[in-house]
């Protein structure tokens, strides 16, 4: 009884310290600024009131709270993802939607185990040496490596070109490594760059002899975590196994590489012992979630935001992507609350198994092909939960004049017009191939790849203020779509 | 043929990218300017030449890459630290030292094995339930868990004061959680208030009948790193295993506790499996290694400056303590460099087994116990590789008007006089207790404990030019302080 008092007390100081501290200032944030909520002043007052809503109660970033500490990681197709299934069903009804769907379909399921690696011979083989910890990660869907691991010579590469423009053969036997830093930028610009030794590396390695591949993290960051992230097979080339390195680790290569160098006379190389125990878990159950605010008087028209409800297994898919499901759930909460009736109809969608080929946006697009043309406009918050700074205009189909009226009333939240051509994110891009209409709500992602895809992508993350900013952006967003007399269906005024 | 040209291509040019980058802007310094060189003016020429020798050369710098590269984790009485002592040796004869010593003495081996733990149990129980990983490593001395590990219900106490006035016994079967933040200072006053839990957690814990104990790291990051560090039994009370959290996840079972306790009618609880496979090896060798530049007039008197050689095990020790070894070789090189020929020796003392109890520190006072009274003066760098800020005198001992001296011809390398009483450093200490004199050069410390004891400390965590300051200020210390006319062997002046 004592300790249950004692317990009681202590909890109640957990909760109040939480909530009484200010805005964590992560050290992964060095560029986000306090959000100033004063300066977020609408003529309109009815956007006021959703933002005012949006700021005082923390919807979004209580609901990400509840998924990522009640359900954690949620890998597609495990049990902890058809568990979030079952917390997003509870989460939309307890906001007070009323019909809430689940669409199942199915994945193939992957896992990781046991994985490990050791640098055992270094630039330095004097005395009785002690292998030194590599801190690796699988990528997503890589095969395994042999039972008790390989142990072979790296063959350094500084980039994947490197790779592609070696010539075919000459590496039997080796581990090829790729090593090459990714750009950091506001928009995540370097990300598909970097991304290509993860996307092609096992590929183009094994086209050369080699029996494995370790990459440089595709990340920003210089901390000990490894960033896993769905790699690729190419029909008819060996498949052979491929993990990436923390950065650190990385960096610890390369500069054993330039001492192996300089004495390079001497024959010292860098040799690893690696093991990965992926293994395929056949097909398993995956599914979107999505509940809808029925339009007054235009239900039959969509306007759509989404989020993925899957996350990797390594951290607790905090900013990637609880803090979109946050935002998009949040955001309706704050349009019902608000007491405003949309003319259409709200879709809020949580997809499943993005991670590993956007296999929900893909399955939406299947099972409700019939229905693409209702959906007016869909966009996807899936970009960590960093400040909007920017709106962006979909690819070809989008209406010019519908989006310059849609700025004109958003912008007083901080944005910007953004150049180039929206994909409406991930899950949605299977939609916008088939016509409908996007655009994107631009986040400060200047800091998501330190996260991205690591062990350290957790709730401690994520800046209280900064998503309140997201959840009022997307609460407007929605109240202004969801108008009759708005249309994104086409571009009749030109660009 | 054609590989190896190629590797020698890229491995040039990752040498050239490494040193013609700028200086890493380490997420973990946020509060760390850029060092403004041109303001080190000196109005003496001599201690003008060592500064910028120091900054030409990179010396430390180079030393760190190499001990922490070369080695990697250094562990009290492991094999690599054996090898690390070789590498000094090595080293010193390199740097042009003639004389190098190494004075064993043993020590208790210590390892970690596998290690891990799973919250098995928490707030929302519905459905198929995959375990959540936390991040834990085993405090250094901790005693394993029974094999196979235990599973337990998790007592929670807010700080370690909450957990020794808590009852003797009712914690019978349970696994005592200890969670608290650590203070983020410049000086690291909150490693000692937040230091208790992870040195007397165990003991308090097995009082009250506990069968484990998980602290919240002590460390002032949010990042997924647990941070190990030598914990202590107290005779006559139960060893049981303690083990530590990284921030991220203690702030995950805090949540957990806040939602439990919101339902605390319900009886729900976090329960965790926990297994810590540590063990002790029995006697090991350790010891200590230094050098002498052999004074020109007064080769009897000793300015002793010093550092540690060994390391934890999870990183590769690079600001804890590669940089201190790097500072104060690379001060005797710089010193040896200028050609100034010092009237006193200089003694570099490379310290064993300090992260286990200060064992290097006391094994020399006792191996050299008649000799103390010839060092004039001690030091040890033991605090990172951020700037110097200060100029500490020490404890009771130190000849105030020559502290103040040093103090005028120091300040220029942005150097302030710091209240408070030095006691050396660590391994200073056991020589500071016989009447050793002693100061301290006080480093900007405010994001050490980011990475101390994990395996975040490597080596791109350190800034070369930081770690050029330190070089500077160590080298114009061991040139004023080896003047045969400074003397710091008493507090004449009062104070």
């Amino acid at each position: 009884m004592k300790l249950q008092t004692l317990i009681f007390t202590v909890a109640i100081s957990a909760i109040l310290g939480m909530n009484g501290c200010a805005p964590k200032q992560g050290t992964n944030t060095p560029t986000q600024k306090n959000i100033k909520t004063e300066r977020f002043k609408s003529t309109d007052a009815n956007l006021q009131k959703l933002t005012d809503i949006a700021f005082e109660k923390s919807y979004g970033y209580e609901i990400t709270r509840s998924l990522t500490t009640e359900i954690g990681s949620r890998l597609a197709g495990s049990k902890n993802e058809a568990r979030a299934r079952d917390w997003a069903m509870d989460k939309f009804k307890e906001l007070g939607f009323k019909d809430v769907q689940i669409n199942l379909f199915h994945v193939d399921g992957w896992a990781r185990g046991r994985e490990q690696a050791f640098i055992v011979i270094p630039h330095l083989e004097k005395g009785d040496y002690e292998p030194q910890k590599l801190f690796v990660t699988a990528l997503g869907g890589s095969v395994a490596t042999p039972e008790g691991g390989i142990t072979a010579d790296l063959a350094f590469f500084e980039n994947f070109e490197a790779l592609k423009n070696a010539a075919k053969g000459g590496l039997d036997g080796k581990i090829v490594y790729i090593t090459g830093k990714m750009e950091k930028t506001r928009d995540g610009a370097g990300y598909g760059p970097a991304n290509q030794k993860r996307r092609n590396g096992a590929t183009e390695a094994a086209k050369r002899g080699a029996i494995a591949v370790l990459i440089r993290s595709v990340g920003t960051d210089s901390h000990r975590f490894p960033h896993t992230g769905q790699m690729g097979y190419e029909d008819g080339v060996k498949k052979i196994p491929i993990g990436a390195l923390s950065a650190p680790d990385a960096d610890q290569i390369d500069r054993m590489f330039a001492n192996a160098n300089a004495e390079a006379e001497s024959g010292k190389t860098v040799r690893v012992h690696l093991e990965l125990a992926t293994k395929n878990l056949g097909r398993l159950p995956s599914g979107n979630v999505y509940a809808d605010i029925i339009g007054s008087t235009h239900p039959e028209e969509i306007v759509m935001i989404g989020a993925h409800l899957d996350s990797w297994d390594l951290g607790t898919g905090a900013i990637d992507d609880g803090a979109g499901v946050g935002i998009v759930m949040g955001a309706a909460k704050v349009l019902m609350e608000s007491g405003f009736k949309p003319e259409r109809t709200v879709r809020v969608i949580l997809f499943g198994s993005e991670e590993i080929g956007l296999k929900g946006g893909f399955a939406y697009a299947k099972q409700h092909k019939d229905e693409l043309g209702a959906i007016v406009v869909a966009t996807e918050s899936d970009f960590g939960a960093a400040q909007i700074y920017g709106l962006q205009a979909g690819k070809g189909a989008t209406n010019k004049a519908s989006t310059d009226r849609l700025y004109s009333k958003l912008k007083y939240l901080g944005l910007e017009m953004v150049a180039g051509k929206a994909d409406g994110g991930p899950d949605i891009i299977p939609l916008n191939r088939k016509g409908v209409p996007v655009i994107d709500l631009k986040q400060n992602g200047y800091d998501y790849f330190d996260l991205h895809h690591t062990p350290d992508d957790t709730f401690d993350k994520i800046d209280p203020k900064e998503m309140a900013q997201n959840v009022a952006v997307y609460a407007n967003f929605i109240y202004l779509a969801s108008k009759a007399n708005v249309d994104f269906s086409d571009n009749k005024n030109g660009e």
